[in-house]
C-alpha cells in the first residue's frame, strides 16, 4: 500500500480555493505571472487575488487584505517582499488558511537575516498548525487537476504521467521547457525551495498517490530526514518507481573520521546505500533521469535478469546496442532455433538472424513488425530494443506505425532508438503520442531497459524483516559502553571493546592486557602459544603504522623479547602517547582477512561496510556499503559486491571460508549500532574467516559524548 | 607535421572528374540518388554517367560503357549488381581510372560467395594499381570541395569543420541527419564499408590534411593494421584532435590465454592502450563523440590540469556542474580575491561569488558578460562553463548575444549549457552560428571541457624516444628461445626462462632444478638458507593451485621433507602431468609483490601489464595496460595507475620500494617482446620489489611455433 498522505498537506494538492497574495496587474511582475498561470491552468476551484492596491485582474476583484477573501479558500500563494511574509502568514491564519506556498525569495539563501526571517515564519506556522512550502520556490503544478501556482513563462508542460519533485526552481523551469522538446509531459511538479517546513519526504506520499502519476522523479540536493525518507520511499517504490538525481557530491566533502569505515564511507556511499535500500534508482545525469522515467512510466516491468533482443536494419547500430547491453549489466538474449528459423524465412539471405537481428537496409515496415513479433514471442527474450536509423527505402513513420500496435499490446518492454533528426521526426511523433519510449541512440535506449531491470530487481527483493539474532545481550553491551565512556567521547579500550563484541555474539581471540614482561609471559602460557603482542593505547589507533604489533610468538622467550621491543618502539615513535599496556592475544593465523565495520551517517544512521581489510583498505577500495538493518539476503549481497566477499567461496589455492559467519557478524554489527546510539563507529579489521566461523582479531570503536540522553 | 597522403588516394579526395557507373534514371534506384547528390553537391569537376541502357540524366548523356567516358575522369562510383563489379573494375582500368568507390552491397557481408567476389575485385585492383573503397559503403562526402558520392536522401549535411570516418554506412546516415538537428556540420565524411583495400588507417592522412577539417571523428568496429594505425594517428593527433567511438566490445570476446596478463588483457585493454598511445580520445557514446568534437574543433586548447569556473543564474545547475567537474577529473577553480571582490560589486548581495558563481535569477545579459569577463581574466581559471536555464526576466538570446564577442576572443575554452528547448532556441541559434559549443545540460558541457583537457595532456607528453637500455643480450635471449622451443609452441622451462630474463638484465634469485631429495638438499646448501621449493612441470603453469610451492625452508631436513611432500602432492593432484623436477630457489621475502607482464595483441603488438600480483590478480583487477615500447615517463604513468604502483612510494606501515627498478623492468620486458616476435607472452608474478632493486621470483613465458620465419 502507498503511504498515507498527511491530512495537513491535502490543501496543497487538492485545494477548493486558492488565493494569490501579491497578485499584480503589472505584467512585468512575477505576481502577475502567478495569477495568469493559475487562471490559464484551468483550475476549477475558486481563484482569489490579494494586493493592498486593490483593483481588478483577470475579471476578478483584487482584495486588499487576506481577511476579505470569501470561501472557499484552502491555499495561499504568497509573493510579497520577504519582510512582509510573516504578517501575511498571520493574516492567512486569521482568515483560516492552513497551507501556504511562499514563492518570495530573500530568505535563508541570502544570509543570516534571511534565515532569521525563516525562523519567524516557521514559528508562526507551528503556532497555528499551518504548513508552508518554500520560501524561494516556484510552487506547484498539476496538469490533471489542473493547477498551476508557478510564475514560469507559459506554456506550461503538457499533461503526462511523470511527477517531478525538485529542490531547485531553476531546474524545474529548465526541465519543463526541455521536456516539451522531448515530447513527454508531467503529472505533478513540486518545487520545494528552502523547505523550512514541507520537505521532499513530506510530499512523497501525496505525489505518489496521484492516480495520474506513474513514476516519480526527484532532483535532490540533500535529504532532511534520511531515515524517514528511506522508509517512506521504500513503501512508495514498491508501487510506483522512484528515480532520483542527487547532486552536491563535492559540496559536503568527506567526513573527517579516523577509522577506515568512516574515511571510505563519506556522504556519497551513505546516499547510494540509502537510495538502494529505498528502491530509488539513481541517475547520473538529468537527461538519464528522464530517459529512465519514460521507460518506467510506459513499459511493463520485465525480469530482473533481463535478456535483451536487438532488432535493427544495420550492423553498426546493432553492435552499439550489444555493447550497451553488456556495459549496463544486461545480457543479450540467445534466440531459440524456431525464432531464428522464422526470421530466416522472413528476411533476405544476407540478414543476420542471431541476436542482434540485422534485417538489412531493405527492411520494410512489415518486416520490422514481423521481426518484432517473433522476438516478443521468444521465451528467451525479456525485452527488445528496436533500432531505426533513417531507413533508405521507407519512412521512419511508416515503420513506427507498423510497430505501435505490437508494442502497445506486448507484455515485455520495447524501447525504440530513432537515430536521426529530420528524417525520423514523423516516426518520433507517432511513437511519442502513444507513450512508447524513444531515444536517439541505442546506448540511451539500452540504459533505460537496464533501469527497468534494476527496478524489477528491487521489486523481487524481500521486504525487511527484523532478523532474529540469538544471543544478544543488549544490557551488557550498553553497560560496557557506559562504564568505559569518558565524558568527552573517544576510543573504547581494547578489553572493553572485546567484551562488547562478545556480548553481541561476536568472537574475539582469548587475550589479556598486561603491564610487564613477566605478566606477558604468564598470559601467553595461559592462553597457549603462539600468541600476538599488541600495543594498547587510546591514542594509537593504527597500531601497525608504528610497528605496534608482533605476530607468531612461539614461546616465552620470544614474548619477553617482543614485549621490550614493542614498548621501546612505541615510546620512541609516539613519546606523547599514553600506553595502557600490551595485549597478549592468541594467534589466529588460518583464514581469510576481511574488514567489517559500521559507521553512523548523520542522515541515514548506521551504515555497514564490508570488504578487503588490512592496512591497504583505502588503497584497494574493495569495499561496499549498505544501510543497517539488513536482512540476511541483503548482507549476502553486500558481501558479494566485493572481491573479498566473492573470495570467501574459495579461489584457486585459497580455500573457501565461512561466508555465513561473516553475514551473521554484519547483522550483529548493524544491530549493535541500532541498539547503542552512542556508538559512533565500530570496525573489525581484520576479521579472520576460517572454514568454520570468523574471529574479530582486531577492532576499534569510537563513542560519542558520555552525557548524551541515551546514557541518562 | 601531418603524415603525407599516399598519392594513389588523391583521386578519391580531389578528383578532376567522377563517373557514376550504374547511374539510373529511375528515382527509386540508389544509382539515381548518387547521380542526383553528385550533381546537386555543386561538384566543380566533370560529372559522367554510365549505364548500359544509355539515355540522358540531369542534362547529361549516359554512356553505355566506361570506355566511352571522356576526360577528365579520376574516380568511379560503382553501383552495379555485385557479380558485375569485377568486369566494371576491369573496364575502369582500361579507361585509365585508378580509384573506385564500390557502393554495391552483396559481398563479404553476405557469406563465402561474396567474400570470394571481394578477392576477385582485390586481385584486379592489385594487378592494375587501382585503389578501392568499399564495397558495401556509402562513399565520400566533402562539403567544401564540394563532392557527394553517397545515395543518402537529401539534404546533405551542412558544411562544417568536423570530419567523420565510419565503418558503418547506417551510422553515417544517422549522424548526418542527427547533426542537422544539433546545429553542426561536417567537412569530410568517409564511409569505408567492407574495406577490402582502403582502410580507416589509409584515409587518416588525407582526411586530416583537409584544411577545412579541425577535428577528425571515427566510428570504428575494428582496426585492420593496429600498429600502423597507432603510428599514423599519433602523428595526426599532434596537429588535429582525433576522437573515436569504438564498438564491438562483446563481439570479439576475450582471447583464450593461460596467463593472467593474457586473460586480463583481452581486446579492450589493447584497444584502450592503443588509442591512448595514439592520442585518440575514446568516447563512450555516439552523442559524446560529437559533444567532444565540437569543443575540440571550436575551443582553444587549455592546460591539461584544468581549473574550471562555473557561471550560472541558479544554484541547482551550478551544483550539477560542480559535480561533473569532479566526476570528470577536473578541478573547480579557486577564484582570486580580486575576482570575487569585483563579482561582489557586480552582483546583488545574495549572489554567490565563490565558484560556482551564482548570479541569481535576476542576472542580466550585461551581468552575464561582465561575470564571464572577470572569470576569464582570473589567472586561476583555465576554462569556463556558462549555464543558462531559461532566464526569467530576459531572453536566452539576449544573454547569448552579450556573451559571443567575449567567448570568440577568449584564449580559454568556454562552453555553454542552455538548459531548455523552446525558451532557449534563439540563444542556441546565435551560439551555434558562431561555433560556440552548446549543450543542454551542464554534465555534457563539462565532459567536453574534460575532453579538451585530455587532449592537452596528450599534447604535453613527450614523443616516443627509443629508450636506451644497457646490458641487453638479444643474441643470447634469441638463442635460448630457439633452443628451448619445441615444434608446437608452449611454455618455456623455468631455467631457460630465468636465463632469458637475465640476458635482458632482469634479476632472478639463485636457483637450481633438482631431481632428488639429496640433490635438493645439496642445492639448498649451495644457495644458502632459507630456500623455496617449487614443482617444475611444463603442464602445471599455476603451481600454487596444486600446492606446488613451499616457502621458507630453513634447513636441509625441511628441504628433504618438503621435497617428498611436494612431489607426492603434485603426482596425486596432477597424475597426468610430466614433472621435470623441483626447483630450489633462494627465498626473497622482503619487498612488495607486484606483477609485470607483456602479452602480444594480434592488432597492436606487445602490450605491457603492471599491477597487484599474486593468485588474486584477476579478482582484484588492480592492473593497467600500455602499448610497448614505452618511454620511462610512460612506464611511470602505467605503474602509478594502479594501487600496487602507488604503494611503491610507501604507505603507512609498508616501506617504500624501488619504483625505478620496476620501471626499468617494464621497459626491458617491452623490449624483449619487441626483439623476440616468437615470444607470445611473458609474465613475472611475483616481482618482488625491495628498497633497492626488484627480483623476478616466479615467471612464465609462452612461445609460438618453432618453425615460424623468425627462427629460420
Amino acid at each position: 500500500m502507498l503511504p498515507v498522505t498527511d491530512p495537513s498537506l491535502i490543501p496543497f494538492f487538492d485545494p477548493r480555493g486558492v488565493v494569490v497574495i501579491g497578485a499584480s496587474t503589472n505584467p512585468a511582475k512575477l505576481g502577475h505571472g502567478i495569477a495568469q498561470n493559475l487562471v490559464n491552468s484551468g483550475y476549477q476551484g475558486a481563484i482569489h487575488f490579494v494586493n493592498p492596491r486593490g483593483g481588478r485582474l483577470f475579471e476578478r476583484l483584487i482584495h486588499t487584505e487576506p481577511e476579505q477573501v470569501p470561501d472557499p479558500v484552502d491555499l495561499a500563494v504568497i509573493l510579497v517582499p520577504p519582510d512582509a511574509v510573516p504578517a501575511t502568514l498571520e493574516a492567512c491564519e486569521t482568515r483560516g488558511i492552513r497551507a501556504a506556498i511562499i514563492a518570495s525569495g530573500g530568505f535563508g539563501e541570502t544570509g543570516l537575516e534571511g534565515a532569521a526571517l525563516e525562523e519567524t515564519c516557521l514559528a508562526i506556522a507551528h503556532r497555528n498548525n499551518m504548513r508552508l512550502m518554500g520560501p524561494n520556490c516556484i510552487g506547484l503544478l498539476d496538469t490533471h487537476l489542473p493547477l498551476d501556482t508557478t510564475f514560469l513563462p507559459p506554456p506550461g508542460p503538457p499533461a503526462g504521467d511523470i511527477a517531478f519533485i525538485s529542490h531547485s526552481g531553476a531546474i524545474c523551469a529548465a526541465i519543463i521547457d526541455w521536456a516539451r522538446g522531448q515530447g513527454f509531459g508531467f503529472s505533478r511538479l513540486v518545487s520545494l525551495g528552502n523547505q523550512i517546513d514541507v520537505t521532499e519526504t513530506d510530499v512523497l506520499a501525496p505525489v505518489a498517490a496521484d492516480p495520474h502519476t506513474r513514476v516519480v522523479t526527484l532532483y535532490l540536493e540533500a535529504i532532511s530526514d534520511g531515515r524517514r525518507f528511506v522508509e517512506l520511499a521504500r513503501q512508495v517504490s514498491r508501487h510506483k518507481p522512484l528515480l532520483a538525481l542527487k547532486v552536491g557530491r563535492t559540496a559536503a566533502g568527506r567526513q573527517a573520521a579516523a577509522s577506515h569505515t568512516g574515511a571510505l564511507a563519506g556522504q556519497e556511499a551513505a546516499f547510494d546505500a540509502a537510495l538502494r535500500r529505498a528502491g530509488v534508482l539513481r541517475a547520473e545525469t538529468a537527461e538519464q533521469l528522464f530517459d529512465w522515467a519514460r521507460a518506467l512510466a510506459w513499459c511493463p516491468i520485465p525480469n530482473a535478469d533481463m535478456r535483451v533482443a536487438v532488432l535493427t536494419n544495420a550492423g553498426g547500430p546493432g553492435v552499439m546496442a550489444a555493447d550497451a547491453v553488456e556495459t549496463n549489466g544486461l545480457s543479450l538474449a540467445a534466440l531459440n532455433a524456431a525464432t531464428m528459423g522464422r526470421l530466416r524465412e522472413l528476411l533476405p539471405p544476407a540478414a543476420s538472424v542471431a541476436n542482434p537481428v540485422d534485417m538489412l537496409a531493405s527492411a520494410s515496415p512489415q518486416q520490422y513488425a514481423a521481426g518484432l513479433r517473433l522476438l516478443l514471442d521468444d521465451e528467451g527474450v525479456d525485452g527488445v530494443i528496436v533500432i531505426l536509423p533513417p531507413p533508405p527505402m521507407y519512412t521512419a513513420g511508416s515503420v513506427a506505425r507498423q510497430l505501435i500496435p505490437l508494442i502497445q499490446t506486448a507484455d515485455k518492454p520495447v524501447v525504440v532508438a530513432l537515430m536521426g533528426h529530420g528524417l525520423v521526426q514523423e516516426g518520433l511523433a507517432f511513437l511519442r503520442a502513444v507513450h512508447i519510449p524513444t531515444y536517439t541512440f541505442p546506448e540511451a535506449a539500452v540504459s533505460a531497459l537496464a533501469a527497468l531491470a534494476q527496478h524489477a530487481a528491487f521489486l523481487s527483493t524481500e521486504q525487511i524483516q527484523p532478523h532474529a539474532l540469538p544471543g544478544l545481550d543488549v544490557g551488557r553491551a550498553r553497560q560496557i559502553l557506559r562504564d568505559a565512556a569518558d565524558s568527552t567521547g573517544g576510543w573504547l579500550p581494547q578489553d572493553k571493546l572485546a567484551a562488547m563484541l562478545n556480548a553481541y555474539g561476536i568472537t574475539t581471540p582469548p587475550s589479556r592486557v598486561v603491564r610487564s614482561a613477566e605478566e606477558a609471559a604468564a598470559a601467553a602460557r595461559a592462553i597457549g602459544f603462539p600468541v600476538a603482542l599488541k600495543v594498547v593505547s587510546p591514542t594509537i589507533t593504527h597500531k601497525t603504522d608504528i610497528g605496534g604489533v608482533t605476530l607468531n610468538l612461539a614461546d616465552e622467550a620470544a614474548v619477553t623479547t617482543a614485549y621490550h621491543e614493542l614498548l621501546a618502539r612505541a615510546k620512541a615513535l609516539r613519546p606523547e602517547a599514553h600506553i595502557a599496556g600490551l595485549e597478549v592475544q592468541q594467534m589466529v593465523s588460518e583464514g581469510q582477512e576481511v574488514i567489517a565495520g559500521v559507521t553512523r551517517d548523520p542522515q541515514f544512521g548506521p551504515l555497514l561496510m564490508f570488504g578487503s581489510g588490512g592496512v591497504e583498505v583505502e588503497g584497494l577500495q574493495d569495499v561496499a556499503f549498505a544501510l543497517a538493518p539488513l536482512t540476511a539476503n541483503e548482507a549476502r549481497q553486500l558481501v558479494r559486491e566485493t572481491w573479498a566477499g566473492r573470495k570467501l567461496q574459495g579461489y584457486r589455492s585459497i580455500p573457501p571460508a565461512d561466508e555465513t559467519a561473516v553475514i551473521d557478524i554484519l547483522l550483529r554489527l548493524g544491530q549493535l549500532a541500532e541498539d547503542l546510539p552512542q556508538l559512533a563507529e565500530i570496525e573489525i579489521n581484520p576479521l579472520i574467516v576460517s572454514r568454520r566461523g570468523a574471529v574479530a582479531v582486531d577492532a576499534r570503536a569510537h563513542h560519542l559524548q558520555y552525557n548524551a540522553p541515551e546514557f541518562a
